[in-house]
């Protein structure tokens, strides 16, 4: 059996995600990489491919996880409004227990969507699933009686994506996002 | 008279602010600054120092041009919430006339302010200011009965702070964010 092949490829994912994650891709050089995986250069690139298949199957990754952070928190919801609440009560816990790294997919908007069409696609179809996602819940929240029926689902939706990107974003210089918090769900 | 002053400094400052807003600063090679320049290597260290120092020094001349932006804005303003609300239509014209950059020092709190304790010390001084005029403005239109008093103003300067934020990085994915900006301006 090859050497290259003994190893786990999702732990190495993991650790690769966080990298890129911290460092972006521009910043993270195929030296940063061989360090973090403990692999050398032909390994990476026989499995993984090169280093912009390797960032996008860590996009992928880090998206997956996210869902199914995402799902789980929804899914201990009592209502539609509870959902969306507990999400940015998930956030304020995260931003609270001091984690400031900020969300890797808004990171990532901000250094390539604008230089790769292939990333921006991405961005936009990730971003209209979590709209979409919103939406939803939104439109349950006001056939229960939960949330005005005058606000429109699709335009709050955006408006909950749009400040959940300020947030992460605005936590790596901010530590203290609670009363923001209070102010974005206050649109519900 | 040596060739490397024979050129105008803040044409270059704003083609390499330009350079830097787009790309990043790890996104940005040497050979680019070459490239939007039009000057050699050693007439950009000799000039600017090295490729930090020129990121910093593009940094403080975008956050200039952007002050001077929002004194103009402001001073137009018949009154105090005039004056975050037309701030706040400025960048709705500006999406919708087609500018999906995001903000550089967005771009740059993501890319940047883990990793570059000098850059971060930037970000947060620059968003104290921020938030300290939105605060400011927020006192007077109290006072003028324009704004709620039960709102506590440093929050809500920071809120705006924060949707600003997230209305410029969605931008980059999302043209049209018009009723997500009047959600924000509900809050006023």
């Amino acid at each position: 059996m090859p050497k290259n092949v003994l190893f786990d490829r999702n732990e190495v994912l993991e650790n690769v995600t966080d990298l890129f994650w911290r460092k972006g891709y521009n910043g993270t050089s195929m030296q940063d990489l061989v360090d973090v995986t403990g692999l050398n250069r032909s390994s990476i690139y026989n499995t993984f491919g090169d280093k912009f298949q390797l960032f996008e199957e860590s996009l992928k990754h880090y998206q997956s996880s996210q869902n199914d952070w995402l799902r789980a928190t929804f899914s201990k919801a009592k209502s539609p409004r509870e959902a969306i609440v507990s999400l940015f009560r998930g956030i304020s816990d995260d931003i609270k227990s001091g984690n400031h790294r900020g969300c890797m997919l808004a990171s990532c908007t901000s250094e390539l969507s604008a230089e790769q069409p292939i990333i921006k696609d991405f961005l936009v179809e990730n971003k209209d699933r979590v709209v979409a996602s919103f939406a939803a819940l939104i439109e349950g929240a006001q056939q229960l009686g939960e949330i005005d029926t005058r606000k429109d689902p699709q335009t709050l939706a955006l408006y909950l994506f749009s400040s959940l990107q300020g947030l992460r974003l605005t936590s790596m210089i901010e530590p203290d996002l609670e009363g923001v918090i209070k102010e974005v769900l206050s649109s519900l």
